[in-house]
C-alpha cells in the first residue's frame, strides 16, 4: 500500500496526500482532506518515510561520519550518540571517513543530498567547513563537530580539557620521582593531542625539568603506532612514558615487554581515554579517562535542541578527565 | 531549490517532475518532459532523494542491525559491509540493537517504514522472521543474516568452518600433551559457538581424552566475560585453555596473570576470531582467524545482488579459518 494507491483511491495527487497527512493541507477544501483520511483509515496507510517527508522534510534521520568504526573511541562515541537519538526516533547514517578528508567531503555532500535533518562530524581534520556553511557564513545544515576543538568556533565546542588531564598525568610520574618521561604523540596536528603535548611540556616546565626533544615520538593513535613510537623512546633513557591514548599504550606494553623490560618496574606508563581495556591489561593500566558516551550523548543532544530550536545559540560543553590510578606506574627506585 | 520549485516553474505536479526525472514518465507529452527538463537544466536542479525516491523506490539506503558497535568482532563486520556499498552509493543506517531480541525487531520494523532497499541483520538471537517474511513465506524485503546460521535457510548463509577451527585449536593443544583443556564458552544458544563447541569435544573423543563438564565455563563473549569464565576455570587442574573469542582470551590472560601463573609456561592459551590486537598481547595470542572483513563484505555483496535480482536465489558462502601460531602455547614439560 502506497501514497499512490491512497492518491489514486481518493481522486487526488500525491502531493495532496503528502500534505494532508502532514497538517499542511489547510490550502485543501475540508471534503478533500475528509476523502483522503477516509482512504488512509481505509486502507491501513501508515505514510512511508518518502511520502511523509517530500512536504515536511522531517527525516527523522541524521548522518554521522567518523574516521574509523573499529576505533574503539569512536565506537564508544556511536554508543553515545545513538543513545539519544534513539530515545527520539532518530536514526543515524554511518560514514566511514577511513581518516581521509576527501572522503569525509564526499560523505557530507551525500548526506545533504539525503536531506538528513542534521550531521555529526567526528574528524581528526580542519573540516571544510564550506561543504556545511553557505557564503554568508550562515549553516547548509545543523550540524555539531567533534574534533577536539580544532576547528575554531563559538558555539556547539563539546571540549575536555585535555591539557589538565595530561598535567595530571605527567605531574603523577613527577611525583613519583621520574624526570626521564616520554612521550607518544600523533603525527598529524591534532588539536587534543597538541593539548595534552602542551600539559605534558607545561609540567615539565613547571617542575623545572628540561624538554628533550627526542623524548617525544608522533605515531598514529592505533595499537600499532603505540608500539612502534615506544620502540623508537625505549632507545632513550626513559623511566616514565606517557601514552597519547590507551590504544597506543597497549602497543607499547608489547614494545617493552620485547625490549625485556617491565611495566611498572622498569619503566611506569599511563594512556588516556580510560577504555575498560585497561582495567584487564596485565598490568592494568593508569588512564586518564574521559567521558567518551557522554562527549557522543551530549553531540546527539545539541544536534537535534539545534534543529528543534535554529535560532538558539548551541551551547558549549566542558568535559574533565580523571586520572585513574591502577598498577602501571611506580616510584622510581632511586626517589 | 526543491522539486516544488521545479513543478511550480514546469507548471506541473510534483508526481510528473518525479516521474519524469526517474524516466518514468512515458506517459506524458514530449512538450511535458521538455519544459521539465528546461527547469530542471535552469535551476541547476538535482533531485533529493525524497523526491527521486517517492516513484523509484530506489533510495540506495540500507539498514544494518548490531548486537553491539563497539564489539571488535562487529566493528570490524561494519567496516567490510561499508567497504562494497560505498563503491556502489549505497548508505548505511545502523541500529545498535545491545543484544535485545526487542530492540532488533523495533528496529527492523523502523528500517521497513523508512524504505530501505534491504537489511543486513547480525544477531546472536534465533530472529523473529515475521518481521522480515509475508505470510506466504516470501520476503518482505531483501535481507542477509550474519548470524552463522542460527536461522535455518537454504540460501544466503554466511558461515564459517567453526568446527573444524576449533577442532585444529584444541588438536594443536592435544599435540603439545595437553590433556587437561579448559573452555570459556558462551551462556546463550550461539550456533556458533555450540559448533565450537562440538568441535572442542569431538576432538577430545578423537584422542580419547574424557570429556569434562566442569571443564567448560559459560560467559558473555566480552572481555569481562573472558576474566570471569577463567578465574572459575583456574579452580581446575588445566594446563591449557580454548577461549570462545580472542576478547574472553584477553580477559583470561589478567585472570591466570592474577592467579599466579605464566601464559604459556604454566597454562596455554588459544583465541578465536584473528582480531589484530592479538599479535600485540603479551605474549602474543595463538587464534584461530576467521576473515571477519569478507564476511561483512560478502553480506553486503549477496545483498545488493539479491536487490538487483531478487528472482535468483543467494549464494551460501563458507569460510575457511586459520590457526595462527604465536606465543601462548607451548609443549607441556612432562611430554
Amino acid at each position: 500500500m502506497t501514497i499512490k494507491d491512497v492518491a489514486r483511491l481518493a481522486g487526488v495527487s500525491i502531493t495532496t496526500v503528502s500534505q494532508i497527512l502532514n497538517k499542511k493541507g489547510d490550502r485543501f477544501s475540508p471534503e478533500t482532506r475528509q476523502k483522503v483520511l477516509a482512504v488512509v483509515k481505509e486502507l491501513d496507510y501508515k505514510a512511508d518515510y518518502f511520502a511523509q517527508n517530500m512536504v515536511s522534510k522531517q527525516t527523522k534521520t541524521i548522518g554521522m561520519v567518523v574516521p574509523d568504526i573499529t576505533d574503539l573511541f569512536f565506537s564508544k562515541v556511536i554508543e553515545g550518540v545513538e543513545k539519544h537519538l534513539n530515545e527520539l526516533g532518530f536514526m543515524i547514517i554511518l560514514c566511514n571517513s577511513n581518516h581521509s578528508s576527501e572522503k569525509e567531503n564526499l560523505y557530507i555532500e551525500e548526506l545533504l543530498h539525503r536531506s538528513v535533518e542534521g550531521i555529526i562530524l567526528a574528524s581528526p581534520n580542519p573540516i571544510h567547513l564550506p561543504k556545511l556553511k553557505n557564503e554568508d557564513g550562515s549553516n547548509k545544515i545543523p550540524h555539531i563537530l567533534i574534533d577536539r576543538g580544532i576547528n575554531k568556533r563559538d558555539e556547539g565546542q563539546l571540549i575536555t580539557n585535555e591539557f589538565q588531564g595530561a598535567y595530571e598525568a605527567v605531574e603523577h610520574l613527577v611525583n613519583l620521582g621520574h624526570r626521564e618521561i616520554g612521550m607518544l604523540s600523533n603525527e598529524t596536528s591534532f588539536y587534543e593531542i597538541t593539548d595534552r603535548f602542551y600539559g605534558y611540556k607545561k609540567c615539565l616546565e613547571d617542575y623545572q625539568i628540561p624538554f628533550q626533544e627526542e623524548w617525544i615520538v608522533s605515531k598514529n593513535l592505533t595499537i600499532k603506532g603505540g608500539y612502534e613510537g615506544a620502540q623508537q623512546l625505549l632507545q632513550q633513557n626513559i623511566t616514565a612514558l606517557f601514552c597519547g591514548n590507551d590504544q597506543m599504550a597497549i602497543g607499547a606494553y608489547r614494545a617493552i615487554n620485547e625490549a625485556g623490560k617491565q611495566i611498572p618496574k622498569d619503566i611506569s606508563v599511563i594512556g588516556y581515554d580510560g577504555l575498560e581495556i585497561t582495567d584487564y591489561l596485565v598490568p592494568s593500566l593508569t588512564t586518564v579517562a574521559q567521558p567518551i558516551f557522554e562527549i557522543g550523548y551530549f553531540a546527539a543532544k545539541f544536534l537535534i535542541d539545534h534543529i528543534n530550536n535554529p535560532k538558539e545559540k548551541v551551547p558549549n560543553k566542558y568535559f574533565d578527565t580523571q586520572l585513574v590510578l591502577k598498577n602501571s606506574t611506580k616510584k622510581l627506585d632511586s626517589f
